[in-house]
């Protein structure tokens, strides 16, 4: 909207504007450069906040308790995860590992399940179909959801960039408050704060040379500034090499430190865990009575093989009132699973498929984004029956098209774009007493409309902001 | 002091921090990547405050507002400024230049004496000298001083890196508060309005490419944030191109905009005034009417010619009462001018030059850093006698030694060192009222002890500061 009605002179100070605030606050990313590791770049940000309507923005974050209420719910009901996952452990060693990790520890944890704490800080993305004219789920995220600090400074660079731009007093409190920086730490804290033993520590489980570690890191400093906890960065290499587990207490010391919470932005892709150390290092953190942000069972509850079930069948109402089970339904696109494809219902779908590829998106079931298939790839992929059930299909949404001033690497350009949603929600029980559940603000981001792939990481979409309308 | 007595672990994880504190908040540098020009780098930095006494820093702070009032009163005598630098002139044609725009500016200029503003942002350099226990000043600067900015972040990080250590809340509050960037942003302002035209802006001159701009950008940002006033940056030669200039009113305006400040970041080397365009430039900020940061009578003034002069002579005298002259020339080291060689003080310095060379330096007059002469080389330079009154002999300082862990571009390594002590001061004069005369905060950087070479930019010192010592 903003972007036209501009000269091209006052654009390109509004771009300059941007990259020097962005680089000046911290919005930024490594800039993975083997030569000179210390190198910083701006995120890649949208200019001008995106217009979002103000009723489905409300709607999500409405939302976001229940399915923090849900995934916790879901989580504590081992023999369904179990079954409804078996199927895609078959095709998929990654959740196969999981589930046994889930499984070796079961009693273990049923021991100390009044006193464990449990932190779920999720995000549940989103994307407008324009043709229901509704807010429609793409991903539930229990592990490793990201962008939550650099969102909180997109915020604060388009309040800035609205001023500069000479907008309207008006027009600026169209960007809602983004509080996930704080929400996030606050609840970090309180999970330290319940663990009850004197410096115990927040672990944060992380890739080496992760471009995206200022995203974690502003999570460390505000940690530290506001609610004086420290975070020691580890692998799970070194989980696994040099923690030790005491086994009675399930205590887990690292470098001489109690961990209250192990926070997890690494363990969410197969790539994660190149050998058995790795899984060795997972199981540690399971065994522990650490906070766990997630246990295995949460990220298991993340699966996209559980959001097709739930959004499939009755199981929803298993765990939710009618009203709460009727509102997150709402929420929910089309999603089939490819289990059985003699399955009445699958053919029907495939058939629709086979005639409108367009509207559907083909997933693999395990996290850490990439690889989806669209169009011609999911008939090619369909050719060949075996493996289907690591998939799941889903309808695909057709959100609006909008114009968006993209800067990435100091260079702007403007291309049609689609936006999406994320609401990210904190929780915090101790045992069955719920401690902390709330909305904990939000992301967007924008992708070009010609870019089949999310993740702003991977340099296919920016980071931008709601601009709420009536 | 805080470098011995930590563990190896505990050091490498303060490193750390400093990197990622420095590059969360803006305290940093381009990277001067010409495939990613967008990207940063955390500026060169000290990990821990130097010790530094208190009672010389109190001294330093104390002498700046009578050094603001010597430089507006020397800029102000035209003829003493034309004599004594007619003799660097005539081997320096950058100082000719400015001597020459002085000359052909100057009727202009007193017609409007009256409503006149000047703005001077100096920052006055200083070492402590072991031999004599005395503060000793190295350079006064009356043009493009510049790190204020970052200094003023390096004061926070090294709250945040004692914090981090363990120290004492004692051991933290000696680091003395430090506000360069809203001292120099206020008097910023302040000019803007005392030159009463709406919407007015700051032009800040800068040279294209300049990897410290993150310290400018912080000016301009703050400016805007605490203030509402925009700055435009541009180059000598978009002035020249660009501007325009109203000859009866002084009026200056470029793309559109009135000019109520220039400040200066660039035009204090030779290599700023490629071509006659850029001094063409130059001379018409001097025949406008915006507020000079500097005039070329201020910049003129810190000439090195001008502190020799003022340390050998009764000159002093002249611009200052007695008490003020008293305390100013404590400051001053041993200066010496090479004008006339057969000067019999001359010739007993060079004779003690020839004795000792390790006690002095061999400065050029022009600013900009760099080129400064020691030992042997000396003794080479003097063999030749043609185009020393370019030079100024001046006492080496010889101040304390320190261990310093210092951090570039992600690295650490430990070194002896010593520091540098710079105390910013803000002046803003309209005709003879004196608007603000203030000390503005401080800066210190540290250098290796074996490097000979200042500046932080150049890659030989990192910006550190006081942890004051009674």
């Amino acid at each position: 909207m903003l972007t036209t009605g501009l000269s091209e002179p006052a654009r390109e100070d509004l771009c300059a504007d941007a990259v020097v605030w962005a680089s000046q606050h911290g919005l930024v990313y490594g800039a993975g450069r083997a030569d000179l590791p210390a190198a910083l770049v701006h995120a890649p940000l949208a200019v001008f906040p995106v217009a979002y309507p103000k009723a489905s923005y409300v709607k999500a974050q409405a939302a976001m308790p229940i399915f923090n209420l849900l995934i916790d719910r879901i989580s504590r009901d081992s023999a369904y995860l179990q079954q409804t996952l078996a199927p895609a452990a078959e095709f998929d060693d990654f959740t196969a590992n999981l589930l046994r990790i889930h499984q070796e520890t079961l009693s273990l944890r049923e021991t100390r399940a009044d006193k464990q704490l449990t932190l779920g800080l999720h995000r549940s993305d989103y994307m407008l179909d324009e043709l229901s004219n509704t807010l429609l789920q793409v991903e539930l995220n229990t592990i490793a959801s990201s962008f939550g600090c650099l969102s909180t400074l997109m915020t604060q660079l388009h309040h800035y960039i609205l001023q500069r731009a000479g907008c309207s007093d008006q027009e600026v409190q169209r960007l809602p408050h983004n509080q996930v920086t704080a929400d996030l730490t606050s609840a970090m804290a309180a999970a330290v704060k319940a663990f009850k033993v004197n410096d115990a520590v927040m672990v944060m489980v992380v890739q080496p040379n992760d471009n995206n570690s200022y995203d974690q890191q502003w999570l460390q400093t505000v940690l530290w500034e506001k609610h004086r906890v420290r975070t020691l960065r580890c692998t799970l290499t070194q989980i696994a090499k040099e923690a030790e587990l005491h086994e009675s207490s399930g205590r887990l010391t690292i470098w001489g430190r109690t961990v209250a919470v192990a926070y997890l932005r690494a363990g969410y892709a197969p790539e994660h865990y190149p050998t058995a150390v790795e899984w060795q290092g997972r199981k540690m953190l399971e065994q522990s009575n650490a906070a766990l942000c997630p246990s295995v069972a949460y990220q298991l509850t993340g699966a996209k093989k559980i959001q097709q079930d739930l959004a499939a069948g009755n199981t929803l109402e298993r765990f939710l009132s009618a009203d709460e089970a009727k509102l997150m339904r709402k929420c929910f696109a089309g999603l089939w699973s490819l289990d059985n494809l003699e399955d009445p219902e699958t053919k029907k779908v495939l058939k629709e498929v086979r005639e409108h590829p367009e509207r559907f998106v083909l997933k693999p079931q395990r996290e850490g984004g990439g690889n989806n298939l669209y169009g011609q790839a999911i008939l090619d992929r369909l050719k060949d029956p075996k493996g289907l059930a690591a998939f799941i299909l889903m309808q695909r949404i057709r959100p609006p098209i909008n114009r968006c001033l993209m800067i990435r690497e100091g260079s702007s350009f403007e291309v049609d774009s689609l936006s999406e949603l994320g609401i990210f929600g904190a929780f915090l029980s101790q045992g069955s007493e719920v401690l902390i559940n709330k909305q904990a603000g939000h992301l967007v981001r924008t992708k070009a409309a010609s870019s089949d792939e999310g993740g702003v990481a991977a340099g296919f979409a920016v980071l931008d902001s709601p601009s709420l309308q009536d």
